[in-house]
């Protein structure tokens, strides 16, 4: 039995205590934020007692950690809690900087505790059949890799504002998923983007639609575009085309039902946003971290790729700022061993 | 909180316990079943206590009880929990004869009990969704059913012995659909059928394919066809044909991946089996039953809807037996009411 | 070079015309219709003359006709033709009376000449493809076909009147799809259903939907449901469940654009109604009757199957009439070997 | 009554010449090819004369021509036409340098002659009816423009040879998509590629798989991916994102089977490729262009379509050999008015 920590008690901390307490082997002993009722209600549904930062990691008793406050919190706590030697589960991003994350990242090889980064959609059924299904040969080598990523709807601007903007708040899930799928590295970069939903996010310094494109190591191409407004839902799609064919993850559709009517056939749009379409995948990460620090697995998303695809973010808003294409380093190379 | 006694700790028993003890204000006290090893290692997954019938139903503190047993101890233990005083949700079917059945039904009449039978698919979020569309009047008037229900294979000979036949064992299902759905009853039926998958059922005395007709009262059309063996696994669809158009009830697929391939474009197959495929129904169906108990809300599936669905299983046999079409006693008008 | 007359010159002829003149080795030499002013202008678009029905078939350089006439004049100018010693393509239904349908049977039988029958479904290019996969082994021994037939509205009562009723004018079709896919003769068969779409159908002392059930001489099930009645536009799909899989036959769409709004996600309704939905396939038969007229291949739609049609429409009409199933004599058994 | 010089008897010359004979008010009275096997074989077809060049513009009964020949010789023909008086059809690319394009042009415009380009994607049904439903509004804004336009495999090493590259040969036909679609010019462009198909493209100089961005000067974005290899056929989608909602366009398939198999449901792969795929779009143009010619309609798709499509491959070009994204001149602000 392993006792937990868990950091920020707001959506998607709660999502990640029910997932835990579900799991066997695990127990939830603490619940910790900033709003303490918020913490209290969480920390009663589920038989916990709220702490401070302080007093969780100081509990020898607590053997991991699940860090699901603010951004901003996210390097100090991972660098704290591997500090105490506890395994470390941590919502994306790092961090908002490639220096902060390294710093966190070397705290983590430092101490030699398990961390994993919540990249939840390697743990989506489609996703993670699809990247199965590529393993297996299924279309020969991959080759280019289309990513449609759409949230329905932009955020408030003042999120907007301490986000670290589209390409660190949103991008920096499919810049993992190319990484994933692809299993090779960036060579060079491109992006744009504009603002065309609303005013608001330009004058917030940001842009709400991006296309970009990846050229890797090895040569194969990657093009992803990405909105901040789908108003048809959240549309989180790709495709891998191989030499052997092409395999395209769908969309989840709440209900299987078809209406023929005279104006068409139509079915139902994609679930609302990530909290529905990811429901699985979010158990499913969470039984993957306690399976982890329990019996000494290894974690698929690792702090190694909440750094790579950060740096990916950063290139590509600096691709954006300079309308110029970016190229990486040669260092990069030695990674796409790791990758596959 | 109310407390409850589960009577069977089988397969269908595991998953009403899992669901049920997920209920806000429902606590599982007691795990029943002859099979003594099962019902004391499902009883400790949930904390609760190996008991006899008589000791849970003895129990002034069990408020209801859950009867996932086998079909011939249905009736009796609807009977004693009912003269118990205890809420019961009973697994279809009520028993294999109407004459039973009908005394059950008088059982909880006379008690004044709650009491559901367990025709999850009225929960599954397709059908209930499509339901809830036809009542909104997206289809204007219901006129023809079509209902296509295929198991992936056919069960051991021995279970096909003592289930009663295909249209007690797999149609009750779709005749229960066909009641929910057209809210009508039958006013004629014909059936026929064939044994076409496998020689052990024809020597069993049953058919594995059955085609099955239905006229209403208000001259509504149904048509059932059914299988024993889909070999691309579970079929479970129907289309409402109405004045305004026409809704279709899909098949649950596990994943959203499709492959292009020079052979074809191809996607999943659907869920193996009930089990997976009404997942989410027996969770609902659940929840919808603790919710009538604790706080008086009406089922949605009542012993008469158990009683009625039999009836019309018991007069297809008669009609495939005989090669005649059947009609029914016109004193069932009066429920057309009930099924609206 | 062969010369073709053909009879009728309204919406249907029009369509063979055109079809007609596009094959090699054919000529459109008379157009023959009643109502002059149709005859006149279908002629000069073809380079064609007006001409009498005795004048067409005394032309000794005529080889062939097209008869897309009136129902009522069918069989007479079958037995005109066959006795002139033409090849004949005619429009279904061969007669309104099984009588006078097996009289234009003997007369063709009887001169030895080529007839086809205008079954225009086995042309189409998605049922001929379902039908080959059948052949080719892919899903094994068909067991079940459900056929799902729709029309977009009712035609004119004043048609309905004189179209021999519903199972005659309409269902003639599926019942032809039957005895095709399956490859297997009814054994019994029951028919039911409803005026639900106009009461001036009823009127009319017709019915505008209808379900029937057909189990065939080796025990293969086969539904066929009908409404006059689709909103969503003309729907001609069916499903053939065998051993070892199914396959299914869609409908056709205008275009392949799918719209993603908020409101679902939707595609085309199908093609309109017969002329679109079966303009293929009408290419597709006029073909066949002039590779059988110009080289001597076999017709796929014999006027045997014309009167076999007739004849399960018959049984189904008095089916549906009597409300009883209805068997067939058994001295059909010798026609399963023509049907495969 | 007009009449057409073909130029070219080639494969695609075939299809022009057998829609150009289907049109009223169209007759084809001279074909013109270097191997006059072809010319002959293809003029007796259709009742048309061989004849040179010279003859064929020489003789004042023919008004227009349509030039199907190889694509060296487009810009020659144009201009002597255009000079000649003649309605031009030309196939694309107008030619593979911008200079030779751009004096065709003038010619065009000197003249006063009807000229136009043969884009036909313009006029596949699924496409044209997804730009009508842009322009009625159903989605808003158009913001983004994802093109996916995929080959089943290369051609022939000595056809890319002299092709002009991927850009001008293949993907000039996605410029033209997608300037005709978001109705707006690109300011940036920013290609890509690789050679991963097959090693002989890169030692013909030229790659197989390309990813190209463009922004507008609305700042709308636009994403091609282009693959010569698509091991499941001919891929020809896009989709546009706007304000309101999303339209994709999918591809085509021969029939609407699909079979329900052990190993999944498929549907058939795509039409092979550009002759099936466009084979009504084929018909649909040279309709367009017969009505231009005969009744003074205007063309859809003008020289100058052709002329801004090569400026975008040859940006394209130079983008993908420099590595860097590059920027148009603002003098092209001035053809937004036109191509909306």
């Amino acid at each position: 039995m392993i006792e937990f920590a868990l950091f920020g008690a707001g959506r998607i901390g709660k999502i990640h205590a029910s997932n835990l307490v579900r799991q066997a082997g695990a127990r939830l002993k603490y619940v910790v934020d900033m709003h303490t009722p918020s913490a209290q209600a969480l920390a009663q549904a589920h038989g916990a007692q709220v702490a401070s930062v302080e007093q969780a990691l100081a509990d020898p008793a607590v053997g991991a950690v699940v860090i699901a406050s603010s951004t901003d919190t996210h390097a100090n706590l991972i660098i704290a809690a591997a500090n105490a030697g506890k395994a470390v589960f941590c919502e994306k991003p790092v961090d908002l900087t490639i220096a902060r994350s390294r710093e966190s990242a070397e705290a983590v090889s430092r101490n030699g505790v398990v961390c994993m980064i919540g990249f939840q959609r390697r743990f989506d059924p489609t996703f993670a059949a699809l990247k199965a299904r590529i393993e297996a040969g299924e279309i020969g080598v991959p080759e280019m890799l289309i990513v449609t990523s759409r949230d329905p709807g932009a955020p408030p601007v003042d999120y907007i504002k301490s986000s670290g903007g589209i390409f660190k708040d949103m991008l920096i899930h499919d810049f993992d998923v190319f990484r994933w799928i692809m299993g090779d590295e960036a060579q060079s970069l491109h992006a744009t983007g504009s603002c065309l939903t609303d005013p608001a996010v330009a004058a917030a310094g940001d842009i709400d639609s991006t296309a970009v494109t990846i050229r890797t190591q090895r040569g194969l191409l990657c093009q992803i575009n990405t909105s901040r407004r789908a108003a048809y839902g959240y549309d989180q799609r790709f495709e891998v085309l191989g030499s052997k064919g092409m395999l395209q993850a769908g969309n989840v559709q709440p209900t299987q039902v078809t209406a023929w009517l005279a104006g068409g056939i139509s079915t139902d749009v994609p679930e609302p946003f990530f909290l529905e379409r990811y429901r699985q995948a979010y158990a499913a990460e969470m039984a993957h971290f306690v399976e982890a620090v329990t019996k000494g697995t290894p974690v698929r998303t690792t702090i190694e790729d909440g750094v790579k695809a950060l740096e990916l973010a950063e290139l590509a808003m600096s691709s954006w700022r300079s309308g110029a294409a970016v190229d990486l380093p040669s260092s990069e190379e030695a990674s796409v061993a790791e990758a596959l």
